[in-house]
């Protein structure tokens, strides 16, 4: 039974800083640099989540990709899309809005989503830009 | 003469929000929708900057693409990466802060400056999303 | 009154033939090598539908993008998306299945929905591989 | 003797649907929705072959880059490009014409073909759409 | 009869330095910075050949793409592609090897031959990174 | 403690020719056809540097971003951008100019680096082509 890997792409566009409310705004410059501008700065983030399974003999599938899509969206998107990172997504609070901490808390979201359909998540990788992702595997 | 058009891209990342002050937030949010989130959203703008002119026989180029990139980052992208659109950036003021703002905005911000080069400026294309942009020709 | 040029990518994956149906099978592969594979080929297709107007001074924006969206997909993608372009696309009926001929189809199905708006559509650029794309500009 | 994986990309242009032939078309639909269109819809599918060695001292290549290309070219992309993956792709027949199974049956026909070579695959990935890849390492 | 434009995507990479050999080594670190590596250096060029014209009503297309592939491959790729531009492309010599001129230069090549096909010629464009193009409308 | 990988990609541009110093003109040629043209060719490489940690708790990041684009600038870019592989690189000195040879080799430069910083190296991958890309992960 082959194990096969595969990867919905969804997207979403949000605003966020790297600020770090313990620190004075002194610091908060001095580390981040422009990206803790006190207003804001914004990315159109790509995000990449990996399913592993066997294909299901009568679909040739590992999960409806359709299915997968709607799980992302409802338990991801919904609450990520065109929001504040630091202000308004609910997985996000009280966490540092690095591309690091957002792939491990999608993981979050979504592991035992994925896991009630039968399927093992694999991977969540998040795109910032086009220079910078990151990726979790769950470990 | 050959007319040649030479274009360069810059990136900037930025925050904003479709949201016009004179209107109440039930009419922003009616008309912009999710565009019109209260603490922002963002993207990673792609900026096209065309310049028309002649190959200068002894270099083979319009302009020098080192200068160009020089004057649009001292004039327009460290005036708007990572920044906040609507609060933070000078020729964007008073302004809705759309693509098709953004583009005819930053032909303001450039065409006298690469005319003083001995150039013309022909189009600013405006990136914000894989699947949006505007462009601007000057007229 | 500044013009400006507002672009909306869509995509469709569609399956096609290069095939004249005046024509015998011998010719049409002498003509269209594989791409007149009797059992069909496919594409992702890319729709790029530019519209030309003057941003309103109280959105910024030419033509509300969500509006361009929806009737790209009501006119357009809707009847051609997941479909065989030869077979079951009523604007392609008796015409050759080509990049050019979808260009200038799609133009016909636009151009007055969106005059209807109060906007111009300016230009349809069809995208069939990396390598292939056909624009028309409605002359 | 370091281990290094080099990746060879290929493209073909294909047909195909969704559609188990043991279903009545109701619950293909059901099932499959746009994607079980009975006259097939296409994509432009990317082939990602990785192939994992120690580079040679003398060439400083795992495998000859052009040798590789065309062995896929031989054994895959000749039989699957400008074709119907249902009907026409003989290592596919009698199984469903999904990624996942495509990814799986390409395995099949460049494994032993590259290990004769001398080399070991490592994965094959296919890309459907920009939003959708499988990918499968042979276990 | 409608105007379409159809554009085919060519690729080459080749080897080249900014050096205006009527300079000194000094005034050319100097106009042309690292552009002026004594020893080259290069690029993966993308050749995007626009071509305008009406649909043929037997085919659908302006042009064969495989015959327009074939032109550009003939008179183009072969001379350019894996080579220096400086030293081994006859129609660069006496030119400054830079993306304006290498625009101008491949109309030169192909303007008449696409006009033989009966055919225009609309756009060169030469694309030397993902930040810079050249293009050249023939005027 | 969450293991997250972080990629930031770089890029350069660069001449080369793979050439084999103890082979004849014709062996070369033989072998590597046109990538052996004397007078060099040239590619816009793309370099991903993978670092595996875990996020600060303080910053949410495993490496700042910064530095690590700074550090591979200065080991790497620096002597390789803008420059020729065979001719002008101190860590390709005596090795053909391969795609995986440079992976191996950036490995080298870059690995001590990066654990100075409390980091771990998890992999390099270089993309000569949008059809060709090696990767190293140490081993």
């Amino acid at each position: 039974m082959p194990k096969v890997y595969i990867t919905r792409r969804e997207r979403f566009n949000a605003a966020h800083k790297l600020w770090n409310p313990n620190w004075s705004e002194e610091k908060n410059f001095e580390v981040f640099g422009k990206c803790a501008n006190v207003n804001w700065h914004g990315h159109n983030y790509e995000l990449f989540v990996t399913v592993k399974g066997t294909p299901d003999p009568d679909t040739g599938c590992i999960i409806d990709l359709k299915l997968l899509s709607a799980l992302i969206n409802e338990h991801v998107i919904e609450h990520i899309d065109h929001r504040n990172i630091n202000l308004d997504v609910p997985f996000m609070k009280g966490q540092m809005a690095s591309t690091e901490n957002l792939a491990v808390a999608i993981w979050g979201e979504l592991e035992g989503v994925i896991r009630e359909e039968g399927c093992t998540l694999h991977s969540i990788r998040v795109k910032e830009t086009e220079n910078n992702f990151a990726e979790y595997l769950g470990e």
